[in-house]
């Protein structure tokens, strides 16, 4: 005979599929000796066959569940439906893959006006067994008999009201005893039927309607959107019904194997005397400590320090648990794997394996990739922030906390800085020429914009604080001020940002640092040595480039130009090359901006020392260079000696409807070879001369951008090319220059095997990759993008993580085709997903070389790269 | 022994490999009796050889050519440097591809002090003669031994102003003697050596000089930009020189088998006595018709008929021939095809096909797609356009000619043309706000914007005249003109455009009618029966859709809603639901538009009758619909009731960076569901009425744009369906609804198997797979992708022309991927490309079902698809 129900204790973890995942936790607790409350399981087999048989079951079904039931009963001293002691049961779903909440749940399952009596004897509160069974006939009249809620509800008003009271904890045992037999008869009226008394019929059909939850429409959806399939159906729990409110012997708690915080090996966690498990979490009365139990009930005590020590050595990681003392009897009542904190799961993680508990990579695989970023940036202190007021929230855009006073402009953050203050620049959105003002800020606060504005991505690569988009706020420039609803906030005062929530707190809020403990750098030499792709860092200027190693990087993936040309005396330059009229006066202005170049790639290189460098040549459109207010124009007219009408000339004329598709990237260089030229030699003589100081083979990678044609990409090479044969006969060695292309347009993905004849390597900007693939403006996409991933159009913003099945796919072509050409072709990342978890598991599948991303997620690409590598083993 | 010289006629046609194209119908024509100056060919097999071998000939070669030239002499009776009679002899180049002008060419060779005796005798043309031999000096100096030709000049000069005179006309037989002298000194003096006064000798140097001018700089980067490859080197053609200037007894002239302009079966030229083939083009001189040579030298008239009949017989094709009399001898120089008008190559095409010259196919393939264009529209009175001065130049943007007031506003051309005035649109560029004024204009004119700007594809849309990108222009609103330099044309002023060659005329050039004669029907009708792939139009009006049946088309490939929403008082409720705040009142507006839409889509059905009907759904930004100027949001505010303040916030509300990649397509859709109900509500209902009232089986096809992702069609889907569900009842037919897709996002293109799966139909909309594919702005790219085309980055225009290799091959992955999920899959293009030759033949050689483009492109269209079919048998 097939057997379909399984007493706790007969199955084990393994048998998931069959159980479900929470029968096979209760039935592989109580095979190791925890006392768990006792109950069987009908396997999810019975489910399927119920679904594959028009709504019958297996004959053998019903013989199994009573004989369960009668040995549940003989195990418990108790009978369902009793007059003297009352078993009374839970019956629950449960399936193989969690679905919280989707499938229906009967609790109290056996009262009836018998068992009441006996329940009443029990445990000599009366009040407590009243309101037991009126909760009984509600919850089963809903979910099994479907009478709407609200009908019962209408009853317990209408009694509250004739009472003159308020909550139901007004009501008295004999009010209560009047609900239950309104309830009856709210089910009579709904269903025609009478509420059932029969406690085996009672069960019968609550095992019916958990079946049957299996197929209702809201399950259906979860199982569609978050694509589980292939399950056989749920399993039907039926447990024995424990309960900590009987008395001052009876109680309820929650503890945590080690500290869920810190990481520390102790015993933490909380209990409430005679009360139920909603009780702890209600918060209405305040727990005791775990230890105070010591004092009160030191055999049980003791009893949950062996099992709570049994169940981390059993499970190999630190357990979550919850226990119920009925009357002096322990029992526990569940057991999970406990959140914890990023520095806890660090160090629990490291410990465990000096304990010999799990192996290196198990710990490795234990640490979320994600979670580091609260271990790298300052953070606010959770004591403090707990007291603080939040007056308003937008993005978490960058992490970290920032406390500082309020500034509107990039000038007055720098000057501020520059007097020692500790400034915040509250900007509408932010520009390039605000670059120098975010650098000299603690943190940056916009009131547009997403995730991956400007903003934002120019703050994480600086690993500053930053909180974007805040559409709560309502910026005056004029008056120096922001404001949310009635509360406004000038220059001057101070505000506190944090990163990580993207909340806003008025006045100073403590932080604190971030601790690179020794097990974090444990834990990081161990995902080293599992990985199998490379991290490097996108890092413009020497001070990224060193924390970029600080933090593991092995090499530069991206450094963008274009930001060097903003600071200082550049930007007059830079504009004066815009602005000129011929050839020779861009040369004049470009040869004024070579040294410049030149000195901030040698401090990269010198910083790097012998990993390589790649530099992409300049990529924004000119117009991101030029003012377009009518005093900076005015201003640059007297610096440049061009007159305010050509400048307005040239501003209207590098005006473009789709700066995004527009003249930018390689298109420049081809228009004007000759600033691909200048940044050529500023690269080469550079890396010539720290070469000659260092005595390093310094690696200089020269990238060309938005290539979409081979054709592109010859013309930029031929230039580059002349340049570094030019510098060949000028230094007594030789350096090993290269020349790739970022692949981000998807025409060059699409023609990637003519493109590797000319690139010596690949680096996918999936940022502009995801633009032009799935056809999205990232500066305008935000207010739709959020609707399609509610909307389960999009699982994810694809700015955040790569889309796997439309931008990845492209990816893989471009990779295929690349590597056709040229089989050792070297490929990497640089867009934002470089840093993302699973971005980067997905970059490590399709045999990416390397991934790069900011400095401040090196970390986190490293762990993710090592997970990508352990669980494809 | 291999045989490397081939006297003319011992090749033939076929040869063309070895004997070059120019070699091998030398040979061709003296074979079926052409009267062709003699002369012999030495194989491009020789030029491989040369360059294989170390600059070396076959040892067979001068054995060979000495034969060939002896045979020359006894055939013409004169001996090459003869005293006497001396033959004279041309040495040109002819590859099997022709590279015009690219090689070196010498003429007279055979000249020296002896042989200029002879020719004097001969001719008895002394200055003639002297002249010949100073030009062979000049012309072999500096092709043949490298002198640069300036400095021959010089020397002319000098002996003119010794003289005192200013032409060379005016120089006598005693002057040009002393130029000849002066030149050997040139040679003398550049060369170290003497000028080779060995006719034989002239000729190995001649020889020599032209195959080595096939590895000249200019020829290598010809063959590099023209894709010409796997030659094997050019043919040297030696042939006789004979000369139309001897006297009254010489002649030359050319002419056509037929009328090139109007395709006449007539004999159509014109000749001039005692003068060379140069005269004739000079246009010093004013030539003869050709009928007059019968009253002159009519055994050669008759001699010319039959040999016209024979060739043209003979190239079963309108033959384009040049003669010279020598002496009352006639030579044939030259016949090709002819050069001809649409008009004439139709006539002749399917003239030729009832004489039995060739056959239907080859008549289909005789005529060029794109010259159709020319017969589709009015077009300038070629005689009077000779005498009009052309003020500016722009783009070519919409075919045509227009003549009318100047106006420069939508406003003023609707109301003057309600006036019965005609009136040419001028603005800087047009906007969808100008629709109807560009309706009742009869020519647009735009300052900005190239071949596919909004003004560009409108009257294409339209088949209306239109030169775009006239930068000459500069246009004041405010003071109601234009001006090109001095030039200032005020409102109200006549101007003339021409939209095929993008000129502009002041004042009214009158105009000729299109004829689409019998031939064109006829013509049409056999393409329709080669072709195998569908032709359907874009059509947003009925008025258009009647044009496209007019014109051949077999149904509507896209019908763009939004046009449909500017006339008169659509735009208020268009922009009330726009400005809309609730669902509500966005459903209230929609109310008010859904009559005007339904009427729109029963106007395009009963047009279409039972061919299919492609209709999109709303596609562009909503900011597009809203105004920016001060006085229309006061208007609007007014209209609405929406305060100013408020319609101000949503016009920022909706601006966006890069519209193009924004909140637009099935994106506005999915925002708002009540916009995609409204619409299929519309075309659902219109199809039912349509067909009760014409019982017709009314195909009605929902396009949703912009999809990039499956789920994005699905939602959309839904909401179609539902529409179509409740129409059902209401109505007691059945229709043939589908819902598909534009294939526009490389998303969509990459997962096409996925999209399959909703969409029972694509179209491709190929302007924007090639704005994303390719990361050009349509709007923005002009500018530079004028300078890839020129650096022959890209070879075409990818707007114009699709691009094969990158969004070609996007289309492949789509059209695979598609075909297998939905091997039944009907897919379009309804981009712009639709109606472009090579793009057609693209799209049958890629397997789609239809192409759809601009009505009056539709025959274009068809006959691109049938030379496309025919090419591939």
């Amino acid at each position: 005979m097939k057997k379909y129900v399984y007493f706790f204790g007969e199955g084990d973890k393994s048998m998931k599929e069959t159980l479900g995942g929470k029968g096979a936790n209760l039935s592989e607790m109580t095979k190791i000796g925890i006392p768990v409350p006792p109950g069987f399981t009908i396997s999810a087999e019975v489910c399927d066959y119920f679904y594959k048989h028009d709504k019958r079951y297996p004959d053998e079904l019903k013989k199994q569940i009573d004989e369960n039931l009668a040995k549940l009963e003989a195990k418990m001293g108790a009978k369902l439906g009793d007059s003297e002691n009352p078993l009374l049961v839970s019956v629950r779903s449960g399936a193989a893959i969690s679905m919280p909440g989707m499938m229906d749940t009967v609790l109290n399952l056996g009262l009836n006006d018998e068992s009441v009596q006996g329940l009443i004897k029990k445990t000599g509160n009366e009040r407590f067994t009243w309101d037991a069974y009126r909760r009984f006939i509600n919850m089963f009249g809903d979910v099994v008999m479907g009478v709407d809620h609200h009908h019962f509800e209408e009853q317990l008003d209408s009694v509250k009201k004739t009472k003159g009271v308020e909550y139901d904890t007004d009501l008295d045992a004999g009010d209560l005893k009047k609900v239950v037999e309104l309830y009856k008869e709210v089910v009579r009226k709904h269903t025609g039927k009478l509420f059932p008394s029969d406690p085996r019929e009672q069960l019968q059909m609550a095992i019916d309607a958990v079946f049957g939850s299996w197929n209702n429409p809201r399950a259906i959806s979860y199982r569609r959107i978050n694509e589980i399939k292939g399950l056989l159906g749920t399993a039907v729990n039926v447990q024995t019904m424990v309960f900590g409110n009987m008395g001052d012997s009876s109680g309820t708690g929650v503890f945590f194997t080690r500290d869920p915080s810190t990481g520390e090996n102790k015993f933490y966690g909380e209990f409430l005397i005679n009360a139920q498990g909603e009780d702890v979490v209600a918060g209405i009365r305040t727990p005791q400590p775990i230890t105070e139990l010591k004092k009160i009930q030191p055999e049980n005590y003791n009893k949950l320090i062996e099992i709570y020590k049994k169940c981390e050595k059993h499970y190999k990681d630190m357990q979550d648990m919850e226990f119920t003392i009925q009357e002096a009897k322990l029992y526990i009542l569940q057991t999970r794997n406990g959140k914890r904190t990023a520095a806890a799961a660090v160090r629990i993680a490291v410990e465990m394996v000096a304990e010999g508990l799990i192996d290196k990579k198990t710990a490795v695989l234990r640490v979320e990739p994600n979670q580091l970023d609260q271990l790298l940036h300052k953070q606010l202190d959770p004591v403090a922030k707990k007291e603080a007021e939040v007056i308003a929230k937008g993005l978490p855009a960058s992490p970290g906390a920032a406390v500082g006073e309020v500034v509107f402009d990039a000038h007055t953050a720098f000057n501020w800085a520059q007097e020692g203050k500790k400034v915040i620049l509250v900007r509408i959105e932010t520009s390039p020429e605000d670059i120098e003002g975010m650098n000299a800020a603690q943190g940056i606060l916009t009131a547009r914009g997403g995730m991956t504005s400007h903003a934002a991505v120019v703050a994480r690569g600086m690993g500053k604080c930053c909180v974007a988009g805040c559409g709560d706020i309502s910026i005056s420039y004029k008056e120096k001020q922001f404001s949310i609803g009635n509360l406004i906030i000038k220059e001057g005062d101070y505000i506190t940002l944090d990163g990580g929530t993207g909340e806003l707190f008025k006045g100073k809020i403590p932080t604190v640092d971030p601790e690179l403990s020794g097990n974090f750098g444990i834990l990081m030499e161990w995902a080293d040595s599992f990985r199998k792709i490379g991290v490097r860092a996108n890092a413009d200027i020497p001070r990224d480039a060193k924390v970029a190693v600080k933090f593991g990087a092995e090499g530069i993936g991206l450094c963008r130009t274009e930001h060097m040309f903003f600071e200082g005396e550049r930007i007059k330059h830079m504009r004066k090359m815009i602005l000129a009229e011929t050839v020779e006066s861009r040369k004049a202005a470009l040869d004024k901006l070579l040294p410049y170049q030149k000195s901030d790639f040698k401090g990269l290189f010198e910083a790097m020392g012998e990993y390589p460098v790649i530099i992409r040549l300049l990529d924004p459109p000119l117009h991101e260079f030029l003012p377009h207010k009518e005093d900076e124009i005015k201003e640059i007219s007297i610096e440049t000696g061009v007159s305010v009408q050509k400048i307005k000339e040239k501003i209207a004329s590098l005006h473009e409807f789709n700066p995004m598709l527009g003249h930018r990237g390689c298109r420049l260089g081809i228009a004007y070879p000759e600033i691909t030229e200048m940044q050529a030699r500023a690269i080469v003589e550079g890396a010539y001369e720290v070469a000659k100081k260092t005595g390093k083979k310094v690696k200089a990678k020269i990238m060309i951008p938005l290539v979409g044609k081979v054709g592109e990409l010859s013309h930029q090479k031929k230039i580059v090319e002349k340049v570094i044969e030019e510098a060949k006969g000028k230094y007594d060695k030789e350096l090993p220059f290269s020349i790739g292309t970022m692949i981000e347009v998807p025409r060059g993905a699409l023609t990637a095997d003519e493109v590797a004849k000319e690139a010596e390597f690949f680096s996918f900007g999936t940022n502009d990759l995801t633009q032009m693939t799935c056809g999205f403006s990232r500066d305008d996409a935000g207010k739709f993008l959020k609707q399609y991933v509610e909307l389960g159009i999009y699982e994810k913003d694809p700015f955040q993580a790569i889309d796997q099945t439309g931008v990845g796919e492209m990816m893989k072509i471009a990779i295929k085709k690349g590597r056709k050409t040229r089989p050792d072709l070297e490929i990497g990342i640089c867009g934002e997903h470089g840093g993302e978890p699973s971005s980067v598991e997905f970059c490590h599948r399709i045999g990416l070389n390397y991934v790069s991303c900011s400095p401040y997620r090196v970390p986190i690409a490293r762990l993710a790269a090592a997970h990508a590598a352990l669980k494809e083993e």
